[in-house]
């Protein structure tokens, strides 16, 4: 007889196999990490000599739930603001309060927590997505579950990356370390595509080729995604990701709501896997995936919670009752995403979505000993009907709940046993997310007062590249300029506008300002064709200088100003506010390969004499933008204006200094 | 110091009162079944001495939560046949089993164990809708839960009642005797518009205003139901069962999942309640119910599990989490149905559409004290933000459990200490059901291959009236009659047919028979306008002989015929087949204030001398069935047939008898 670690014995064996076997009162030897079999009890104790063994009581053995996505560390999050505009959740508190708080320690605490989560309701393996992903896949080894860690690289300056290009360094260093992990398999995550630019996503395909390791993404989450992706690019998100190469790696592509037929086809024959999340969609108001047809398309559509903070929960019992209800309900069908195909994908199918089928995600010889013990002897759960054995599927889709979860085990080792977590010492950990959730509670309640979140109550921002590039010196004669303009340079684009600015500003010490602006665009004939308000808001900016130039980093938000100026005065209660009057022409100009917004103003009131040359670029890309500073001397002297005076103030401090205002 | 029986300190209490008050450390003051006082527990200690304190400590105390529209018997049916057609479900299995095995001691059965599951859940009052319900009302009394009972009546016969009238009557009776229980309000459930007639209707209007009691029904629940109405009467559900006078009594209507904005209105003006079950309505794949607007016109709309056996369960805190999602979702707004409204559905609202908003619903001085504590101090939801005391709704709402529940207080009493049940010994309850489970099974095992299983599996049958009274006779020459048909009587409809039906006959005992028909039309000028395929399955027939004619009493069964002849020969496998063709004209008679079908049949083949005169009325009243069995004597006489050659057996019979097929 063979040896074995362990028999798990009088089961009622669900093996979520290709052939969906079922043995009512089967057992499973474990070796190592290893399931060397499953089958009848009485054949399995035959065959093997155990070293320990397990009487299951005749519940349920599964392979372990797999979450395949979720963003872990946000178990901290959890509830910070719900049944809010998503801008407003997004910008007004997730974002601020991962700029401020978001550390490896604080990576490391909500990982934990969210595995000890897991744990408790069945789930042994997960598709993670967040910052300081290595912490992730530390606190994840040592809690004992299995992984896919996916370093997020995103075009905005993340909590753990001042570039994109920090991001995807810290991703191949991370990646290259954990590589063969028996738990962690590393991987990037490039955002999204309306969070990245065609050179993130290039780059982070190739790094996973490099490594061969999945890609793990968010694919086609909300319409609107979708419609800006055909105005930027003339077509939908998979057409335009296939293109920008991201299909060449094994992807895991999340959510997945707005894709058609021809969509799903590529996303089928680039073997892609696909996450869905019913919870995460129905909260945020996403939509509804077509689940059927990407399954009836073969691809692999596994199941994630997606992050706590728009669940509120990493329950995979509800979002499987909720995968197969919504597809039902959205359908009109009830026979729809049945419970037997419903298990199959929170298990089989979502290993496989993740590009782990060959280890985890069925209780099959030669998988990993990925398993859980279910109880649905609950009242809620009773009575049984076993004339037929698929049943089960029905008793674990629609009626068990995570806490009927008693006995997990990962890899062969037992993390849960009669309910009780053995890699995890839960105590300290909650005390320490208390005391996380005061120092948030009492940060967001001076944020809620702040200029951003009052700005993105009312009107829909989206942010501006943190990258600004720009040089401004003052003209006592711009006759060179506009010669140098007129027939020297290569135009690409120019408009004449007169610009109506008030400056709102404020006695605090964040710096921010905010910025009401009227644009008239002026034609050529000196008429004006249309009116454009908009309002800007600032933040402090980190500088640095060049030798003419300076490179500005901060966060820029543009928002239209549907609203009066009346209005935005007594709703944000500026301590000042600077009125400034300008003729502002403008030309996007080419050179040297780069594109350089050029203005010249003449400021109309206040009156001065002269006018001001700004030479500016933004871009997402520091490298980029260091390129651009030095490229933009260069451009000065084209025009004419090397050695003019060179002016460091903006508009509203030029006003000040020269007592103006 | 006013004396009480209970003060539950250190609390967080939630009011969910009008105001929405919340004590974060709060106390309650109980004397009797009844509410004292609610308010900080400084306050309350310092004006109460208590017979009994219990610290709560820290856990959030909640009013009891409401199920606003269930059939608690059916946690019996529990996951019996998932994942099927509407049809398939409710005529394959649900029906069957209920007609086969529903009795007092099963709904008693069902009622205690779904009482344990609810009471584990939180859930303190409930709405019921089905048959012996007076058994339901006995076993909710003595699991001390609060309820409201409703006697289902329905034009089919029923488990408890051989016809509408017996309904009816149980109903009078019931409510007459539970009138005024502490706990159980009784009431009668006309089942729907589609499953009563319109006298039905009315009687339990009456039935409901005489006793004051509320009126439990289902409304609107699918769109089919809404086509169906406008068909038959021209309007949608709501404007018909207005007119039929329901709204005159004070009605909780189930689901109103399909309501235009006016009926919307005419609902709010009748001050009716709405139950509202996401689950159901997903899983049965019904439809979205258009709960902002409900809630917007001022409607108290509640939520409701429906029954266990289109949930799985009777847990409220899915429900909650699941009607919020699917508001968002649904509408794309992700602000829709925010926590705070929904967990007030799930008790004020929910306790004022069950027309019981003095009672219970909030946590009121005045009130009963029926209150539930609920642990959110779990890993599945932690940390807290506290800047905001709303935030406990979310955390409630999307992600506290039903196994959150420790303590759960009805009218004064504990029903559940610790998570322990007082008022429910469960083991030999699970081991009963264990039992029926086992007989369910064995009965379903044969009744699957059942004609009716077998029939409805492919066509959507529709259950005809049950009740038929009929006439045949044998006329040498069906003159006299013809003169009478053309003369005398007063015709309503007629037509003319060629028929061409096969029976299909089967060895076992069951006497069901399966005839396959086609139906010619024959016009005027003797062509034929169109072609009907039919399938219709007969039971075996109780018969009472009247004079001259037959009342029976059978479950009959129509659907279209979609395929072939052979198709079914090989589908049904019959042990033998007879064939039939006959020409046939048909009169719809008005005679004497009823409708009487008159058929003048010549069979062709096997070619029989003279003609059959039949005389056909089918009622699902028995009361009127009777009736029309008086009279159609006399309409004999009208087509002088009075002494013609009775005939009892229907033309398959007849075939045998007279060796023709």
């Amino acid at each position: 007889m063979a040896q074995v670690d362990w028999i798990l014995k009088n089961a009622f064996v669900v093996c979520l196999d290709e052939g969906f076997l079922i043995y009512p009162r089967g057992a499973v030897a474990v070796r190592g990490g290893d399931i060397l079999a499953v089958g009848e009890e009485g054949d399995i104790t035959a065959r093997f000599q155990a070293r320990d063994t397990m009487d299951c009581g005749g519940r349920t053995l599964l392979p372990g739930l797999v979450n395949a996505h979720t963003h872990v560390p946000m178990t901290l999050l959890r509830g910070v603001a719900d049944d809010r505009r998503l801008d407003v959740w997004l910008l007004g508190y997730v974002m601020p309060v991962e700029r401020e708080f978001v550390s490896p320690d604080v990576v490391r605490l909500g990982t934990l927590l969210a595995c000890a989560e897991m744990i408790r309701g069945g789930v042994t393996c997960f598709a993670d997505m967040y910052y300081f992903e290595e912490s992730v896949a530390a606190a994840t080894a040592e809690a004992g579950l299995r992984a896919l860690c996916a370093q997020t690289v995103l075009k905005f300056p993340t909590p753990d990356a001042a570039s994109y290009e920090d991001s995807l360094a810290s991703a191949r260093d991370f990646i290259g370390r954990w590589r063969g992990h028996p738990l962690i398999v590393p991987s990037v995550a490039p955002h999204a595509p309306y969070t990245c630019t065609p050179e993130i996503l290039r780059s982070c395909t190739d790094l996973a080729i490099e490594f061969d390791v999945p890609l793990h993404t968010h694919l086609s989450e909300t319409s609107q995604e979708v419609e800006q992706c055909r105005e930027a690019y003339g077509m939908p998100v998979i057409p335009w990701i296939k293109k920008a190469g991201l299909l060449e790696a094994k992807v895991l592509a999340a959510h997945c709501v707005h894709v058609d037929e021809g969509e799903i086809r590529t996303l089928s024959h680039a073997r892609a896997g696909v996450a869905h999340n019913p919870s995460s969609n129905l909260k945020l108001a996403s939509g509804f995936a077509p689940v059927r047809t990407m399954l009836e398309a073969g691809l692999n559509v596994g199941i994630g919670t997606d992050g706590p903070s728009s669940n509120n929960d990493l329950d995979m019992f509800e979002e499987m009752r909720l995968a197969s209800f919504i597809a039902k309900g959205h359908s009109g069908d009830p026979t729809a995403l049945p419970a037997k195909t419903v298990l199959a994908m929170a298990t089989r199918l979502g290993a496989r979505a993740m590009h782990l089928g060959e280890v985890t995600g069925s209780i099959e010889a030669g998988k990993r000993a990925d398993l859980i013990l279910v109880d649905l002897e609950g009242v809620h759960n009773r009575p049984h009907f076993e004339r037929d054995p698929e049943g089960v599927y029905s008793r674990i889709v629609y009626a068990a709940k995570a806490s009927d979860v008693t006995d997990v085990m990962v890899e062969g080792r037992w993390l849960l046993r009669d309910r009780k977590l053995l890699t995890i010492d839960l105590d300290p950990l909650l005390k320490e997310a208390d005391d996380f959730a005061r120092r948030v509670d009492a940060f967001l309640v001076t944020r809620e007062g702040s200029l951003l979140s009052k700005l993105v109550a009312i009107e829909g921002a989206v942010q501006e590249e943190s990258y600004e590039v720009q040089v401004k010196v003052r003209l006592p004669d711009p006759s060179a300029a506009e010669t140098a303009l007129a027939s020297r340079l290569e135009i690409l684009r120019r408009a004449h506008y007169h610009e109506f600015d008030t400056y709102f500003t404020f006695a605090d010490e964040s710096q921010d300002r905010l910025r009401y602006r009227e644009d008239e665009f002026v034609e050529d004939d000196g008429s004006v064709s249309q009116v454009r308000y908009r309002l800007t808001l600032t933040g402090p900016a980190a500088e640095g200088e060049y030798e003419h130039s300076v490179l500005l980093s901060r966060s820029r938000f543009i928002a239209p100003a549907t609203h009066s100026l009346r209005f935005y005065r007594e709703y944000f209660k500026p301590e000042g506010e600077i009125n400034i009057a300008k003729d502002r022409r403008r030309w996007l100009v080419h050179f040297r390969g780069e594109e350089f917004f050029v203005n010249l103003d003449r400021l109309t009131s206040p009156a001065l004499e002269g006018a001001f040359l700004e030479v500016k670029s933004r871009t997402w890309s520091r490298r980029d933008a260091e390129e651009k500073a030095r490229l933009i001397v260069d451009l000065l002297r084209e025009l004419g204006a090397t050695h003019a005076e060179p002016v460091t103030a903006d508009y509203p401090n030029i006003m000040k200094d020269t007592g103006r205002s």
